[in-house]
């Protein structure tokens, strides 16, 4: 099960990260998925630029997580997969994002130390 | 070796994003040690959650890649473990935050997405 919330630990800005959602293929799925109704397999993995074993691997776990939902399917005569983000899987984005943005702020305000 | 370039890849920001520096406790590590001149492992574990072997596991992997010095020796009696970023560590962790605003950036101008 994912925690979606961004704040539950008073700790550093890293500690708040969701590992399943941080992880930079995955990461990469969820953001591309974001862009539209539902995206296909080999557009997540040209503009990822991982195998195919690879971007399946990371498909499992988002769906397992409950944050896309694959669906295989025929375009033509062709296989094909589709991937959709749900519900779940927008707000783990979002918390990830904000996240970030705490951990890139915390970065900037300390921008007078000697870099 | 690292390339510390943010904009190697023409891709998906996600695939310029460094595994080494990306992931989350590593991306922790080198936050934290950025703010002073060098930094305690039990701070660094306290700060992160993290287990002492886990934490351990995460500094190897940083000094393998020359973006931390560990240095080890004595608080009076008691024996520390001091970790410094190195030059290279504190352009890849520049990088990486080139690279997450470039992603959030992108994200954030695709929210007239119904949210």
């Amino acid at each position: 099960m994912i925690s979606p919330t961004a704040d539950e630990s008073a700790g550093h800005p890293a500690s708040g990260l969701n590992d399943i959602v941080h992880q930079r293929v995955r990461l990469g799925i969820l953001t591309i998925a974001r862009e539209s109704p539902r995206v296909e397999f080999t557009y997540l993995r040209t503009n990822l630029e991982v195998s195919a074993g690879n971007l399946s691997q990371h498909l499992g776990v988002l769906e397992n997580a409950g944050l896309i939902t694959i669906e295989k399917g025929y375009a033509g005569k062709r296989a094909r997969t589709w991937v959709a983000l749900t519900a779940a899987g927008r707000t783990a984005l979002a918390a990830e994002i904000t996240q970030l943005k705490l951990l890139i702020s915390q970065i900037e305000a300390d921008q007078t130390s000697p870099g």
